[in-house]
């Protein structure tokens, strides 16, 4: 087995912004010539995720945002705001929840996903940032 | 250190249907012959999820369905909805914020959950669906 | 590649109790003398979660814990209280919605943390507990 680790970055606009990355996470397993294994998709900072969804403009234009904005409210209270004059205490709290990282199996050289399942960056800040994700490929 | 992969294939009911994996991921575990590593279960498509939970009735039967359609209801006009004329919007939502893997450790060939954490496959959609899950064990 | 496998254990005071594990995990990484790969970190038990958040006070003392009782309250007439005589039902939801494990990837036997990313154990039980992490590491 073995390990490669290479970087994606993009440039968000923050509020859910949500950036379809699996054609460059497929292209990183398929540059590293590994055949089975797993990819970990990895975003660093605290206030985004990475999940998988359906990459569709009704859910990552609208519903995914509007349902996080029901749940984790941008206009609260936090104490993260009072502490810090911040004002992305959703951003922090939302990134928490839907987790930093997802970890894909591949098989002959191919992520084992659904023709409808997409990996996405979610970028919850309140304002527009350049993020780095790291995709690092463990296989054989 | 090696990689062997393998599909669980499950008929679910849909509308939050909890289903046990353990046993079959433990089974695929002693079967790879590997001592220490850990094993990724990922579910194909973007309206189920893995994750971890008590198995027991009250939770699996009940509570946990019951808080996604708080937090997530199934009667809502998605954008999601009126794009596709589909009704799974919901799935989708509470797919995305579970997450479609998990991640456990083994050693000397046991996976290292409590007794009252197993692994389970969450279907969200709207319908009975036939579900691939992978198994994919990496270790030594 | 190798893989190697430790144990943090810490005392918790449960209710959303947040606990820095970065330092130990860093460490744990530095004691194997893998230099690229990926480390999981897992809780074991059906009531608490690992993440990554900004560890701050605002965020850790009150932000998320009140996030959380929002969605998933303590108080509510769950199944699983009524089955079991606990009360614990809302630390159940709230694990398994965050999840049990993460997995941080590190190149140059370092982390691939943000600044203010850190990886945290979350106990959403009702009481204290002395909790097992498990944290293995796998790379070259």
């Amino acid at each position: 087995m073995k390990v490669t680790t290479k970087e994606i970055r993009v440039r968000t606009r923050g509020f859910t912004d949500i950036i379809d990355l699996t054609k460059e996470v497929q292209e990183i397993v398929r540059e590293s010539g590994l055949r089975e294994g797993s990819v970990v998709v990895f975003v660093r900072g605290s206030t985004a995720s990475i999940t998988t969804i359906e990459y569709e403009p009704g859910l990552v234009k609208k519903d995914f945002a509007e349902f996080l904005e029901r749940i984790a409210p941008y206009d609260y209270p936090y104490e993260h705001h009072k502490m810090w004059g911040d004002d992305n205490g959703s951003a922090h709290l939302r990134a928490s929840l839907v987790g930093p990282s997802v970890v894909v199996p591949f098989v002959d050289g191919r992520l084992l996903l659904g023709t409808w399942q997409q990996i996405v960056l979610v970028d919850f800040d309140t304002r527009s940032r350049d993020r780095t994700v790291f995709v690092q490929v463990l296989g054989s």
